[in-house]
């Protein structure tokens, strides 16, 4: 049995909670309920601006454990990858005033009409590279995140960890800093390859941990996530193999349920959060 | 360009028009529409048992490219693992009398209650190996399906073609016959290691090809596939990867859509089918 984790590490991803609370309300819950950290989506930090917000946050001594989210690199002409850049670096700007401990990348699928998955690939790998220098110099480390290949075609066509280090390693370099992955447990639970790519990154390419649950039955590809203990993931597992190597960082919960937890009172939502890490990661 | 495949190729899946005949009228349904391969599942082989149904098959000249299913080896208990190893046999047999390609096993999630997902991979791994001895003996090459990861928790804890692949290996040996692979590109459309995957394959271990198509956006995990030529799946490239390496048989077309396919004429569904097989694949 792994001992419980601290419940400092606790982090309240803003996608949580977004249907009942604006983002000043997350901030004074999870000062209330003694959650440290959070991670707001730029929808909600655009109802305060990122100013006011890091202001805000830090009077409530909460730590910003991510941004989301940077990515969304391909588009079909010229164009709109440009607009795609200059909207990842405003993020980095938003993410940096917020000293957030990474702006994590949802890098997008295949632009509309499109089959050429190498093609949004390569474009995603491009993207990264355009922006990665900004990114340094602002101090905001980037984190790709792999999403479920369920959302391949039009959320992120980078879908397993070991594709996310690739593209650390090619466009960082093997060693090089300011780039590594957002490790989700939703989106890589079943992968076979899960522990040997939680070693292969190490904890300085381990910017960011998620949490939440699979359910059995899922009845939506996108918003039917379970609390954690509701589903099949092994969370103390993973955490371990997080741990293992080295990983220190924040439990982010983030929960999209459209039918259960958004319909619930904030307040409930986080008291069951701290219960649930406690019990069940 | 890929040109066109050749449409002697075409095998109905009976999943495709499941929901208005029964296995006698899909059998003239192709025998009429030139359709020369059919895929039965064993609820509609039930209906006319396997003996009746390969005399009729036989008689309209189809060729059976697959039975499905078997696997489901995953389960809470000894009992539970025996009874599946049972019904594998009896499908085998099964396989036999229809004289089909294959058999192919969908190999089964986590037992309910379980988050052992390792200890379920397991349970697959040791009941193929219980089974293929008397697969071999019966002349009916087994086929792993990698399933779709959103199947991880509940269908089949096998989700690449590598983990597939690494089961042959170690259960039939590197080399040994009688144990291959399934490519659905549902399934594996995603995986940017698919086209290693089916090089590492080779033809001797490509046992069935089965197309349709992933629809953007998705309405649901498991009855929203999509005709080939409506979805983001590049259908060409995957079968140049196919043909590649030496692959000459079927295209068999599985499509579970509950709110499209499934209630129009079955007739018109198999006519779709020829066209864009030769005008989408």
């Amino acid at each position: 049995m792994m001992p419980p984790p601290d419940p400092n590490l606790l982090s309240l991803n803003t996608a949580t909670v977004r249907e009942k609370w604006n983002l000043r309300q997350m901030i004074e819950g999870c000062a209330r309920q003694g959650i440290r950290g959070i991670s707001p989506w730029r929808d909600k930090l655009a109802e305060l601006g990122a100013k006011e917000a890091a202001r805000m946050i830090r009077d409530h001594g909460l730590t910003v454990t991510g941004l989301c989210r940077g990515g969304m690199f391909p588009a079909a002409d010229r164009k709109g990858r440009r607009a795609a850049i200059e909207d990842n670096l405003h993020a980095i700007d938003d993410a940096a005033t917020l000293e957030a401990k990474c702006l994590v990348l949802v890098v997008g699928g295949l632009p509309p009409g499109s089959k050429d998955l190498p093609g949004a690939r390569a474009m995603v790998r491009d993207g990264i590279g355009e922006v990665l220098d900004h990114a340094r110099g602002a101090g905001v480390p980037l984190a790709i995140e792999p999403l479920h290949p369920m959302y391949c075609a039009d959320r992120a066509c980078i879908n397993t960890l070991a594709q996310a280090l690739d593209v650390c390693d090619e466009v960082a370099g093997r060693d090089g800093g300011g780039l590594g992955v957002a490790v989700d447990v939703y989106h890589v639970w079943w992968d076979p390859d899960l522990k040997a790519g939680i070693e292969r990154a190490g904890h300085k390419r381990l910017l960011a941990y998620h949490i939440c649950d699979w359910l059995v039955p899922t009845a939506d590809l996108l918003l039917d996530r379970g609390m954690m203990g509701d589903g099949v993931i092994d969370l103390p597992l993973i955490r371990s193999w997080m741990e293992a190597v080295g990983y220190r960082g924040f439990h982010e919960v983030e929960i999209m349920s459209a039918t259960n937890w958004w319909r619930r009172d904030p307040d409930e939502v986080l008291a069951r959060m701290r219960e649930r890490h406690q019990a069940c990661t």
